[in-house]
């Protein structure tokens, strides 16, 4: 068995075949769909040495072609990984099905039902960079939710993307599932030409840098799951907790610099930013923090004997995605809630307050899919939140928006059952009432 | 108080004006925001006479323009169809607040809550060909759901558009809200430059024939609520009961013939054929309708001694919206199902048959938002789901899918509060669990 590489007038065939696929796939009862889950991750483990193989390849030659450390590091799969991969899996397997959720269950009348049902959105279209591992995790989580998928990987992972497709292959196979619901492309014509498939493909989700999905939404009419910026703020209000806001702003900053739940802009009431900075500026100086400030910040910062850099426009725009933190002065919660409106990229905003007025003021206005009171931001996460699984997280307006789990792969039907019932009977003089009785 | 015309590089300030407007207006708790409906409705009966008159000389220009006679017959308002639109507003004040339900509320840890919350979309860009009633409805339901709409009406309505626009405003200031939440364009430059606002605008609702609605979704990156096409079918089984059959096909083919919900293909099974058109075939003709049948349906009816017309490939795609019914049979559900799957338009796709099997592949394998099994596919409606208000139906995949009440403008939003909770503390080896507790 191995994966074919297909050429770009192809990709419909390819992906009404994926699509047959998905539909015999989404009839299969829960157990059958956990069944298949489970004969992949056996077949991954027994596939071990090649995966392992063909990503020491991909590595040797990113290294030979200068790949960048941090995109070298998501490339890298070694023993210990792939066995957290595949137990990743597993986990895939014990969650609910989010197949077959009664919505709504309603009498229109007697004898005729409605049931508002949730059922898998079809066909996938999975686009990454680096991240072998992204491949099994969304491929599982497409076989869960019923929905085939077209996988598209960097080119710098190939081999490694190839060998864990022909084990999950291998897997379905066992499991007597069309191997179709799981398809790799591997060239970038072939990844223009997915986003054209708006007949066919109904979710796109891109993994990788803020330009990649940037490209991605700007280039297809295919809903797109994904957010491109993550610039959160942290505001700390005059009546915050000092301490707390102090160790708030550290976490959320600090404790995964590059992840898009992190801040990147730090605002500060004036009432409180001699007594907050004396302690944030070491306290995230500690941490090697470097500070971009307005001249207010810098004036009170001068004024404690620091000296720290000056921010300008772009700062307030900026993801960094690095120990950088811009920090700014307001007047009043209404200029937090102004600027973040503005800069924010509607991810996540959170606010440190002891006023509960001022904190109900914030979440009501603040535009975005989390907004936090007295907690990190870092806290924005599908594992978090408790959902199982993150499929992504969309700073859309439409749901699925924030966090996004397997509740993100499926969509819902209206399924109707009467016994001849005609719609003449509810209209006219003699038209009968419905009776809307919620079953 | 005068409705203003705006020019269009205006339109972005508008847009900004009303968003802010929206925010204030869903801040209001829910008996406000119905206070302010009720004004509406109030200062639209107060300006009754106004109206009525701007619509006769839209009536009258539309006479002059030669209109065409549907269209007309939508534009024109007379006293009681006035008073059916105001007691509409008085129906949307009573429905229940889509705003601040709680979707999911749990404990992450002790002291660390998140709340998953419904909150408005911000604001609507509603463009809708001639009915003015239309623009009454949806500033009601924009109301009521807190959001902010910017409505475009028709050019021959625009006489009617003001003075409605006129009357809310009235309605609006009494109740003490600003303005800009509903605001009025009358140009078709407007519309163009609205379907550009993607950072101000949050959903677009288009009310009109196929061919712009079309239009509206190829010219805009912001979220469309509508449909194109309603190209839904009927297939009667083998199993059919041919009373039932006849009678639901006459329904949906003849109830409202030009609705979105009423079907353009029979697809009959060979076997059930010959019993079924006997039947059928007079019981259509009776109700004038035009059949366009394939070469076996007309071998069958000739032998029946009836002559019909011979349906091209373009029938199978055709959404006649007037009664004309094309008739095509199967030799299986499975050629039913492949046929809807290629020409139907995900609307609203029904079976007739004694068979729960055949009923079942057929609700599983169809794709679209509502698959009907025994009764008419004119029961595809929101108010006949019992949702109060319909402010579209959808053919996309993704939720909001099929007739659309309030929920539709509505979104959520994750609301997390906790006492200084840092992520620091659940990582690394040290790492405490979350609860993820449902309260």
């Amino acid at each position: 068995m191995t994966v074919s590489h297909i050429s770009t007038p192809d990709l419909t065939d390819l992906a009404q075949h994926t699509r047959i696929a998905a539909r015999s796939l989404a009839a299969l009862p829960t157990a059958d769909r956990n069944r298949a889950i489970a004969s992949i991750a056996q077949a991954l483990e027994a596939a071990a040495p090649q995966i392992l193989a063909a990503n020491a390849a991909d590595c040797e030659a990113a290294i030979a072609a200068g790949l960048a450390k941090p995109l070298y590091e998501r490339l890298k799969l070694d023993a210990t990984k792939l066995a957290g991969v595949i137990a990743g899996v597993r986990d895939v397997e014990r969650l609910p099905d989010p197949v077959g959720t009664v919505q709504i269950h309603r009498e229109l009348d007697q004898g005729l039902v409605m049931t508002r049902i949730t059922c898998p959105l079809g066909v996938l279209g999975v686009i990454f960079e680096s991240r072998p591992d992204a491949l099994v995790q969304i491929a599982s989580l497409a076989v869960k939710s019923g929905n085939g998928v077209i996988l598209k990987g960097g080119r710098e992972a190939v081999r490694s993307c190839e060998a864990l497709t022909q084990a999950i292959h291998q897997g379905l196979e066992a499991a007597g599932i069309d191997l179709a619901v799981v398809q790799l492309l591997t060239t970038r014509e072939e990844t223009v030409a997915l986003l054209q498939l708006d007949q066919y493909v109904d979710l796109i989700i891109p993994r990788g840098s803020n330009a990649f999905v940037r490209f991605v939404q700007q280039n297809t009419t295919i809903p797109v799951l994904g957010h491109a910026d993550g610039i959160c703020h942290l505001y700390v209000d005059r009546a915050a907790d000092v301490e707390q806001a102090v160790a708030i702003a550290v976490d959320a900053k600090t404790n995964y610099p590059s992840a898009c739940n992190a801040i990147e802009t730090l605002l500060v009431h004036e009432a409180i930013a001699p007594q907050f900075l004396q302690q944030a500026i070491p306290a995230l100086q500690a941490q090697r923090v470097e500070l971009r400030t307005d001249a207010r910040t810098c004036a009170i910062a001068a004024a404690q004997g620091v000296t720290l850099a000056t921010a300008t426009a772009a700062d307030w725009a900026t993801e960094y995605s690095d120990l950088i933190l811009a920090v700014k002065l307001v007047d009043s919660v209404e200029e937090a809630i102004a600027h973040i409106n503005t800069y924010g990229s509607r991810h996540t905003e959170a606010i440190v307050t002891a006023d509960a007025q001022t904190a109900k003021t914030f979440m009501a206005q603040v535009d975005a899919a989390g907004v936090f009171h007295n907690c990190s931001t870092r806290f924005s996460d599908g594992f978090r939140y408790g959902f199982g699984a993150e499929v992504g997280i969309s700073t859309q307006k439409m749901p699925p928006r924030g966090p996004v789990g397997l509740e993100g792969l499926v969509t819902y039907q209206y399924q109707v059952v009467g016994q001849g019932h005609i719609a003449a009977t509810y209209s006219g003089d003699q038209a009968k009432a419905f009776t809307h009785r919620d079953l």
